[in-house]
């Protein structure tokens, strides 16, 4: 039998995920991705105003949001949110000792913790998990780091993509959990991305920045932002391509192919958001600009009414219409005009006679396409959400704290 | 037996609601409240962009929200939003009609609907309705009045409120359907509120305006609002109080008393919300100001992650810090402090011990209070919403449009 690769399939890293039973479910927690060196890297954290330690962590080592970076250790079921000074201390000591076995130093480290809100981290466990985890670093391990960022993910989730920037393949690889889900309490999106791209590291996180607008950002699964939300990425070099140092063409063929990783990985988010039995892409072109697109489109993505009728196959056109124009988007009912699956129910102020049995079988499949043309202007944004089940409600109402 | 009366309690007012088979149920679906003569009202309609054709009506015949007002006509089972000019000329239709039984004039009767979206209304049964209404109309028919405004209403939700103003004995009494609540599509909250106060068509939009600001306005099922929420007062003057028409003593207590009808109906709008089991008041206190106070009521009361904690008896206090910290308000940990019916979860930063089994039983009650304090200004806000159950995602996944 192969070997799953992904995150160590660009040259330069090595990783591993152990158990170290902060879970209960006894699966791996603790994973370490790191690289053969201090190299470039850039990490983009939750807007949440209330934020965990580890992203504090972060912030600190990485002020602007970039710099260089060795590793970043990761655990899942103690997210070591609102746990004060000792919840900070507890995340740069697992700076420190991950520095400590790779040799390098704490500031080279970034920390990303999920799972329940309000507690210290049983840091007896985290240590020995560190050990183990430094000692068994390597490239066969990569499932196992996978599984030990999940919490109630249904599915593994990563992407690999390649390109030749400059006449040099160069590999771009991310693993991502989470999402907008929750578990046991409010848990958080932490994704990871390795590139054997040599990019200067304020290069790295302009293009980190760029790709998650439209990728990572477009992404809702019932609207609750995590405080823990971490975006990663680490660059080895060793592709060899020029160093990418300023915005050309290079940049721009790196960036794009970081997007294609990003897009990927955010898709699988959303189709495996809690409950999920289905990937829904909500498409909003003609707004007056893409952030009034962006509003419109998050607006019919997060509405509940929308979400539970795709997951009944209900065509009703008209919660999307109600959803845009609540929003703080642009609408004008009478230029609007609303598709699920290329066919059109509502035509520029006056529903439209429909195949119903067409536009069912549509929304009875597994990846929905709700396209809304708001005949304003030229914005446009894709949101990729989910619908809403009975189990998401049982797997966020059953669950005690 | 008695007779339910509220809607006709204030002099001046009788009412009839009749079976005219809009809705499949068989139950009352057409409704009429009349005043004895053309008489001050006011009206509020949704903020929503995508609007109903008797939300146009209302705005045509009081542009500025307020006027004379003989009377409201009603309809369940067909909300006539997105169905173009011909819907318009249905309304103003059912207006004309019920205009002609009263002797009065078309631009003198509100026309509110609620039901499903992009149908045109069935005219001819609409006729035979209203004059069937009309034919009826009296002070003992407020409970089919009631009956024949609900959709997935589960109770018939009213308030009547008295007190004297200038000596007099003045009564305000309302009835309200839905909010939020959905069925058979994206349905609507509309309420009416009848009084014997004698009040300025002005003063009265005035006073319902800073009523629903606390009121209606606090109110959130699952964030969706609708297309047709219409809001109308009408004020007999029989109490035989001096006319108010300048916002002195007299005004401000008959706000009062308008604020406290509208806040019984709100709370048993939101109480009532699909699949409710609890009501859940969320109180944010110590704000930047008011503004800021309802942002963050509304996010914790609009979060799907705390409602589903909430249905599950859980003291997740994690998802109230999240969902105020995602919120545009500002919110800084250090300061803040989050309690559960009374006791202390979160206090300024930290985590505090607290009494599991104590809260546990608060959250299994019907009545929730949760109050946040920002401890940041003097603002403050309180919303109504309700939990979110399986029951909610099978309402509004299982129908078919």
């Amino acid at each position: 039998m192969g070997t799953i690769r992904h995150i160590t399939l660009p040259a330069g890293f090595s990783a591993a995920g152990v158990v170290c039973r902060i879970k209960t479910s006894g699966r791996e927690d603790l994973a370490i991705i790191a690289a053969s060196a201090d190299v470039p890297a850039a990490v983009l954290t939750t807007q949440n105003q209330v934020v965990g330690e580890p992203v504090k962590w972060c912030r600190r080592i990485m002020p602007r949001g970039f710099g260089l970076a060795r590793a970043i250790v990761i655990n899942a079921g103690c997210s070591n949110v609102c746990t004060g000074k000792a919840g900070f201390a507890d995340a740069r000591e697992m700076a420190g000792l991950t520095a400590r076995k790779l040799g390098s130093r704490p500031q080279r480290v970034l920390v990303a913790s999920t799972g329940i809100i309000g507690h210290r981290l049983p840091m007896a466990k985290i240590r020995a998990g560190i050990a183990a985890a430094a000692a068994r670093l390597g490239t066969e391990n990569d499932r196992a780091v996978l599984r030990a960022i999940m919490t109630t993910d249904t599915r593994e989730k990563s992407a690999v993509v390649q390109s030749r920037i400059a006449g040099k393949k160069v590999t771009v690889a991310g693993i991502v959990k989470g999402a907008g889900m929750i578990a046991p309490s409010l848990a958080t999106m932490i994704s990871v991305i390795t590139t054997d791209a040599a990019v200067a590291p304020a290069l790295l996180h302009k293009a980190l920045s760029d790709a998650a607008g439209t990728t990572y950002n477009a992404v809702t699964v019932d609207s609750d932002t995590s405080t823990s939300d971490t975006l990663a990425i680490l660059a080895s070099g060793q592709a060899g391509n020029r160093m990418i140092s300023s915005p050309g063409a290079d940049f721009r063929k790196f960036t794009d192919l970081l997007r294609e990783a990003a897009r990927e990985l955010a898709r699988s988010v959303a189709a495996d958001g809690e409950g999920a039995t289905k990937l829904i892409e909500v498409a909003v072109r003609g707004a007056r600009g893409d952030a009034d697109a962006k509003i419109a489109a998050k607006a019919v993505a997060d509405s509940p009414l929308f979400k539970c009728a795709v997951h009944g196959a209900d065509p009703n056109w008209g919660r999307i219409a109600a959803a845009l124009g609540k929003s703080a988007a642009k609408v004008d009912p009478e230029r609007l005009t609303i598709k699920i699956g290329h066919i059109v129910l509502f035509d520029r102020g006056g529903p439209k006679k429909f195949d119903v049995k067409k536009v069912r079988a549509h929304l009875a499949g597994k990846e929905i396409k709700v396209d809304c043309d708001l005949g304003l202007g030229k914005g446009c944004f894709i949101a990729f959400t989910c619908d809403y089940s009975r189990e998401y409600i049982a797997i966020n109402a059953d669950y005690h704290t």
